[in-house]
């Protein structure tokens, strides 16, 4: 059986079937096809199109069918073409012909896209939730590892002293970002395409305003047209999952050049690393490498969707069935990767003299340049004359804090014997409590800020 | 002159100055840095760093490079490395070595991220302005355009009646999305950087609020490493350009399509087509196909920016500098693409005899199924029955109206008279009134709800 | 068992384990993975690293292993983290301690290098075959389908008649010239990695010229340290597949566009089209609009692949363990939608008189201006008097045939009475025997050059 | 001046103008289009076409226009809508009416596409002088850097000792597969369109063969509809642009590594590194990085011409003049990465005490397990004693060479006193001279290849 047979003298293709047939990958739309399913059948019933008796029979078999899927006994059928048939079918199965009345006014093109905004509804607060996982640990970390020194970066090469909490919050902000943008997402997701049936409305009286209330859609769409092609919701979703896969490739990355050997900054559990099979002494950061690895599988998912979309006119036209593999993936993705990437930070060691160790003197030079500042010095030319100490160091080849006063007076009369106080990197970090800088202070208040930003909506 | 050279030894190499330079395309950033230096400034003297005095004669400096670039008076140097550098060159050109103040206390990693953000700030609202301008071209179609039927398609065959001004409304929605898109974004980018520092904060007591509100943001950054490094508003303006783009492509292959002699439902205006220099009768809709070829273009430009982010750690590292150009030939694009798109539909004539006569009775096979719907045959029977009278007028070689009544009811005994009433393309949309629907009434509810819509902020 | 615990004190976190394991997709490479483990017990033992009964009963134990799989009787466990442990487990199990033999100097970095160029060495020949059934599927038509005539478009505007043999070859040289690229690939897959061991290559004196003619490989690598990272022929395989995909595309727009109603030049067969749930009449070429969206999914694969690769310093990192699904999704898509529509093809129904039908007089307007160049008149100037008479005769309402005597010598005196001739498009095909033009002479030529190239390897 | 507007009673609006005009970018395509255009000239005088005097004429003022466009003193005017349309222009000015006999039986639909694969089969080479620059500059690196070893890495974790010039050579051989696929590519361009026309082919009786031969290309498309719209040599050229980022990307990350204070293996020369506008200590890897930031551009740039091509029928349409910009860029991007790169390398300070210092003893336990393998233990069980090893002299904190013999035979009964012998880096990799290995006569072959390859064409 397909739904669609009448008007054809010959069957479809074996090998068109295979390649026209969704049920593989939509099957995972079950549930809320039947749900969908029943609340159009209490519409039908509320617009006098069948009868409450045949509305009944019709929502009772759907329950049938639901503690089917549920139950995993649901027996799927090599005639099943897609989830919609499936469902249709089994429903004929178990109540008879009154079945064949459900699909009235509707089509499968504002009931895919209902089902699927309706699932990509209930996997969203998931998401959301392992963003949040992913925060506490952050937090978590933020409030352990207080105290903590260790350079900050830039171009890879050494820049400031900073906290640790202060670093590790660093990649707190980008997921609230991305919380943020999964919520407005929510919102523009929850407007029901059904019946808007195949693209011109459906031609029954039927009360969608009350219908997207019983399927907890906010809004119904306002273009029949519009409603069965629009694939916005799926673009967006790709991107800000790619987007979050970006942000876990920065973590993954900072984690992987913080666990070698040569930073030594991080050891991560055993639990949380891998071995080779030849090299009995390794311990490998697998599960970070996935996660940067798998930043560039969810840009490809993105990337392929729009392309996909690219060029179509408006309504339906069956390249968009290439819709929803995609969104499964990164979904499963980010619930895979989320996680563990949570426990993995949880439980990793930290080596806080390696840190201290890597601060080295030179980190301080722009403290130095604040150092003639404080004293008159244009910053410009503070700059300048701080660039020749350290080259002056790099000469005799010692440490910036090891020049001679006569040394640092030869570059200017503004240095005086109090330089040397600058090379403290607490006092570097302590200096910066701006709001959003380093210092313990502003750190402690970002903490509060972070806690209460993970503790809300986003 | 360089920002940087007091620790260097040798010059940078021509070769690899010429790679690193970004002038070519920061220059674009030429106001905002300006600007937002003369907050700096002013900040700074509030924070007591420099004096009113030398604020002030900063702040008189950076007003007249402000003029020599609105003037388009200012002369680059070759040693202006980016638009950060050709600017404090010129102001201590101006006003002598208290320019060297300027720089105190901030770093081109927080003022580059400021400037970038300031620029989008005032970009979107314009793009914004040419989003509505391209809506307001399609409301005015679809008042004009009122009563004319054509077929809608799915799968680019004929599908069923609609009304040209529900057509041309389907193309509205999406834009409206993409407005709301990017009034969320503006509220995103609305985040000031300024006060990061190179990436551990500044450490002078400036005041980052009163700094915010000076320069029009919302809210200040959280997290100064995160800041100096967060090109998310990056990435979610090329997403939405993008997708933009995407609905642009829609609409074209649309009015490609129509406007062949095939459909022949649409003339472009001479000025909105273009000839060849081959064919002498050839009127081509190129800047519909210009439209449809730059989605892929846009596209190139979010994954092109995705993958560069993709792998870099935290706070700022050099591959960020390819964040701008992209951004500006995006926004560049949009802004040419947009008004001419909405002109070419204001100027294109329809041809109502063409789409009407593209309606065929088989459009009505729907409501010929519908009307057995009514007489009491389950609709899935009823699809069967109606394909087999399609099947049936098919193998006769006429239309689905002209079958007999006797054909009719070989088929069904539901069939009656009246069964030819089904086929009047007027009555198939009137009944499609329900909200989002075909029907004349539901169009000009829907109409009302665009120019609301579109007179409202998204 | 893992093949690397040693080291460690815990077990793997088992959602770690969930997303590191592999074995969920690279089971696919089995018996490569068994050939390859069989070719390398032979090489340890000229090497003289095992005895020849060791070496034997590893290669009995490897072909039972092998057995098990061809008849999928093989069990995996829990603990098989890939394939590769999955088959050194079993073939423990089989022979017992000397299993433990089989994995001296090399590693699973080199090994699984080695595996997927082997599976992609047996898949290319097998896309190979698919793009030649739909180019022999094309060769048919052409030669079934001579001597009908329709318009070439470009812009989607009628531009000139051309033969539709000729059409039809147009699809056939891009999926030629795929053929090139992947015949290309299948000498650069052809190079052997084993022997490189986890990254500085084996201690062992293993022939890794006989290993790889063993294997079936052309070439060894020249780097160890290149040799496990390379992904170059993923990327290329997946650029392959994305640029058939994009030609596919073109297909697919082009059937897409001539089944429509409008245009009417095509109807395909029921076993190669699907209807719709709700519209009884539909007939849909679902099938193509699958193709067409599939290119964008190809694409995808392509662009994740790369962005994983980018910003990897060589050798293994884990990201590389993404390199298989792509590479299996493309080739299933490929084998799964090439047949399809060189069936498709096969089946479709033409109409010659329609195509006829729409090759309006306008479309031998170049011929009208050739005309003139016969007559002396500059092309330039012929070109616009042959523009002139197109807005003439749109200007009277009447095709370009129409306009009389009078009117052509109106616009220019070089117009004689036999200027009614050039309105033939049989005549205006039959000028262009150039070759690779559309006239009937140099279409039959390129028939014979196909079957030429399609009968040949690439 | 258009090259079209006989048909037309209207002119392009301004801003359609601006949108659809392309002299922006393919002026670039000037000497090309005048070459093209005069081989064209000959090839009509040959049709008998044109006279002798009328070709000669014709001739003789390209040449004119070719010496001011080599002069720079050509001057485009606002109609010059392209470049075809430019030198057309000017060719009429020159010369006068006879200029318009020199569009006879062409189109630019042919022209253009015959200008850009001219343009590209000169950038080759190009192309290949630089990559080779960068492989020179590998060689001079590996022959210098000898005796050098490192720590070689997977995952990021130190793994084995390697030869520093092996190392380099990692980076070597995909630049030897750019060029490869580089010289398909320059065949696969090496194809005439000219001579298609705008798809239908020439009417003119053209020695299409002859033309080939005079603009120096290798064959002649075999179909005019094809050879106007085949744009696989763009897409091609932008993979393999792609690629070489992809391949620059992982040296550059590798050099930022290594330049860090933490790894410390490499120093950029001064004159190849920036600094910082606030820290003065910085010497940071900007051009490293700009590589690698630039290889997600160039994947932009793949990506979104196919995107652009996707879902198009055959023969010409508008949007295919999306594909010069992103081919200039990418030519342009290499071009300007890749010598600054070369240039780098050769003037970058190894540090060998840095490198050497990271070689601690458990990089050797693969050795400590194949000494375990050659005294009979089978490899898997090796593996896990050498692991168990590596876990003791984790937990008594001493790193194992420092392991007692009690400890070793603690183990395993196999371990003797000769067991610390393994230790020495210089002997683990004096053990790996299986071709491609990083033993020291492996790598002397292997730089006797580089040499070769690089010697010769790809």
């Amino acid at each position: 059986m397909t739904l669609w047979g009448g008007r054809f003298t010959e069957k479809l293709d074996p090998a068109a079937w295979a390649l026209n047939s969704s049920i593989s990958f939509d099957q995972r739309l079950a549930l809320q096809d039947v749900d969908g399913s029943s609340a159009w059948a209490k519409a039908l019933e509320q617009a006098n199109v069948i009868t409450h008796e045949e509305s009944q029979a019709i929502c009772d078999g759907l329950r049938a069918v639901r503690d089917e899927f549920e139950g995993k006994t649901f027996l799927y059928q090599p005639s099943d073409e897609d989830i919609h048939t499936a469902v249709e079918r089994r429903l004929g199965e178990l109540i008879g012909p009154s079945a064949g009345k459900l699909h009235t006014g509707r089509s499968r093109n504002d009931q895919v896209a209902t089902d699927f905004r309706l699932w990509l509804l209930q996997a969203l607060p998931r998401v959301d939730a392992a963003l949040r996982g992913l925060q506490q640990s952050l937090i978590g970390r933020a409030e352990t590892d207080t105290d903590l020194l260790l350079p900050g970066y830039t171009h890879l090469q050494r820049a400031q002293p900073v906290l640790l909490s202060h670093w590790w919050l660093s990649y707190f902000w980008p997921l609230q970002r991305d919380r943020q943008r999964l919520a407005q997402l929510q919102e523009r997701t929850s407007v029901l395409p059904l019946g808007s049936s195949a693209l011109a409305g459906t031609p029954f009286p039927i009360d969608r305003l009350a219908l997207a209330e019983v399927l907890g859609f906010m809004e119904i769409s306002s273009n029949s047209l519009d409603a069965v092609s629009d694939r916005d919701f799926v673009a967006e979703f790709l991107f800000s999952s790619a987007l979050v896969g970006t942000h876990l490739s920065k973590l993954a990355e900072a984690v992987v050049l913080f666990s070698s050997a040569e930073f030594g900054f991080f050891e991560l559990s055993d639990a949380f690393a891998t071995g080779s099979s030849l090299m009995p002494q390794k311990k490998n950061p697998d599960v970070f490498e996935l996660a940067r690895g798998k930043a560039g599988v969810l840009l490809g998912y993105l990337t392929g969707l729009m392309a996909t979309l690219k060029g179509l006119p408006s309504t339906y036209d069956k390249d968009l069935q290439e819709d929803k593999e995609p969104v499964f993936n990164a979904y499963d993705t980010l619930k895979a990767v989320l996680p563990v990437l949570a426990d993995a930070l949880r439980t990793l060691a930290v080596r806080p003299e390696r840190m201290r160790a890597a601060i080295d003197p030179g980190l301080m030079a722009t403290d130095l340049a604040d150092y003639l500042v404080e004293k008159g010095v244009p910053f410009r030319q503070a700059h300048t004359l701080a660039g020749r100490a350290v080259q002056l160091a790099s000469q005799q080849g010692q440490p910036l804090d090891h020049l001679s006063l006569e040394d640092y007076q030869s570059l200017s009369p503004a240095f005086s014997s109090d330089v040397y106080t600058v090379f403290d990197p607490k006092q570097s970090i302590s200096r910066r409590e701006t709001a959003g800088g380093t210092g313990p202070k502003a750190v402690a208040v970002q903490i509060q800020q972070a806690k209460k930003a993970v503790a809300s909506p986003a």
